[in-house]
């Protein structure tokens, strides 16, 4: 099955990467008529979305539109780079919340920006403002790149119209569960909703959504949608608390991503909330003392994680995340799909929490 | 004339906020099932862009729609509201690339969360930073909301797909103009694409968009989208020099703007590059003494303002400005409109040239 999931998984990166070059390379072009300086705003955006990315939303979408007997590929593929034009504005503009200049191992859109202007006289301060307010652009193009994708498809006018309000939704709850998030860390532990960002961020932004527009496209009932819509929440609710645990004791080797970050960053994970509700006042001593320190040693972040161990916050937060995932594959079990697209998605939800990356 | 057109003003002024003050409401509504601290954002969204601004945009858009025969007033309305939100966005974002904090004299989103964050534990950098990243996520929602005020209309699925790509057109003019123009900062004046950034931030954002906008409504046939463009073209770089002049010559109790602000900045505008190109030695000296410095002096102001008049820029902006006033009039009576919105759109444009405001 997993051999399976991966070609497949291949083919849609690879389409969709080609879309995608088409898609930046036109409007680099049709910039460059305006002039060079904005098709070289374009060229970055490319340089960073074109071939770089997990393209899970494509594959979700993709894969439960053809589950669901959608016969069309060609015509819905616009749509799924959508999807991908649509996370890249997401990525560009988080990036800029966060102060990051980095992304895919390589200079993002604010990155290339500030070497650009590095050689312009002005503090670093001023050019990296300067830097951020051409990703700020660039972030606005794509968040509208992703209705132009959908809206110059070949689909009939009706379906585009409800694709399109289907991404709005999407945008309406990413943006939301966004902003809590940055406001979480003002918050205490115990203060933060976890459960509703990471509803918003990333049940709806990554599985619900790509979900219901692959129902829409492929016609499905409203039972149907409905079902997926279970299946994509509680799917979401797992694999977002599968990233925590991988924030906090993922191999940097494998994930690519530090796992003390989020520790430094006082960030606001369930399994976190979960570790300072459960712990000693003697755990919660040196937590309150390490959690949230951009100074914090590598063995202060091994005694943190023994605590969420020995806390029971750790085995709660997988027995959780093992509820959620097969409360996901009862909600799949009720989605008229074809068998092959039934066995890609249980592997997903499977991968999902079994992911080391 | 005047009368006329003033009333009809706010006519349209008065069911624009009305049909906003809607959109955010109902918005913060969906957003407070959510959270109650994401209906925050959309109350500061609201209580900037629910009540104030000249509605510039819908009324081009809605004159020129009854002109050309439209008579479903009711069911465009809210594609000239998606104007006005997508406005708010561009607003909201160009704020932050300008460090505002203030809009339509009151605090702006990004003032009203650094006002709510205020309290917090951390620099004032921090804070701010903070405050940008909620406007950057309000921003995103208008730019998205303007699309999804036009497909939740109630116009046939075809038009709304028409009307959203037209909309998608304005904001890839709108944000090369943007970039462009925070990037002129760091060229010489004679190095600034002027007329450029004039075309694609006024002309085609402010003007042309809205015109064609009105034509696929109204179905208009392609004659008079060409002459509607010719006209929305012309009127915006007649449009844009007048900004100009105001910004250097107007009266800031009438103007409500700094007249001191564009020279301070160096900010290029044509009249300034005109009068960078026409001064003698003696007067280039004291042009780039001064020009650019925020430490600039009333009477240094004034000395620069008596180079502009002296060297023949100012006469030459007019002249050019009342050219182009003259061309979008030549190119409006080639478009088959009714009587009364031609005098309308006609006062329009000698209005632009001769505002105080």
């Amino acid at each position: 099955m997993k051999a399976i999931t991966s070609s497949k998984l291949d083919m849609i990166r690879n389409d969709i990467n080609m879309r995608l070059a088409e898609y930046y390379g036109d409007h680099a072009t049709q910039a460059g008529a305006m002039h060079e300086d904005y098709a070289m705003l374009w060229r970055a955006m490319e340089s960073v979305g074109a071939s770089n990315g997990k393209r899970l939303r494509p594959y979700v979408m993709l894969t439960a539109y053809e589950g669901l007997g959608g016969d069309q590929y060609d015509m819905v593929l616009p749509v799924a780079a959508a999807l991908e034009v649509l996370h890249a504005c997401l990525l560009i503009h988080d990036d800029i919340i966060d102060h990051d200049y980095v992304r895919y191992g390589q200079p993002n859109v604010a990155g290339q920006y500030r070497a650009r202007y590095a050689h312009e006289n002005m503090s670093e301060a001023e050019r990296d403002h300067y830097a951020n307010s051409a990703a700020l652009l660039a972030g606005d193009l794509a968040l509208s790149g992703a209705y132009e994708l959908i809206l110059e498809s070949s689909l009939p006018a009706e379906v585009k119209v409800e694709v399109s309000r289907a991404l709005n939704n999407m945008i309406f709850a990413e943006a939301g569960g966004e902003l809590l998030d940055t406001e979480a860390v003002f918050l205490p532990f115990e203060g933060v909703d976890t459960m509703t960002i990471a509803h918003l961020k990333t049940a709806v932004y990554s599985f619900v959504g790509p979900l219901l527009i692959a129902a829409i496209l492929a016609d499905a009932d409203d039972e149907t949608k409905h079902s997926l819509e279970d299946m994509g929440y509680a799917l979401g609710i797992a694999y977002q608390l599968a990233d925590d645990l991988l924030g906090l004791f993922g191999d940097e080797a494998v994930t690519g991503k530090s796992s003390i970050g989020d520790l430094k960053e006082g960030k606001r994970t369930f399994i976190m909330q979960r570790t300072f509700a459960l712990a000693t006042p003697q755990q919660l001593q040196l937590l309150e003392a390490v959690v949230g320190r951009e100074d914090m040693t590598q063995k202060q972040a091994d005694e943190v994680r023994q605590i969420v161990r020995d806390c029971g916050a750790l085995a709660e937060t997988k027995a959780l995340m093992s509820k959620y995932a097969a409360q996901a594959k009862t909600a799949l079990l009720q989605v008229p799909l074809k068998k092959d697209a039934q066995n890609e998605l249980i592997a997903l939800i499977e991968k999902a929490i079994e992911r080391q990356s």
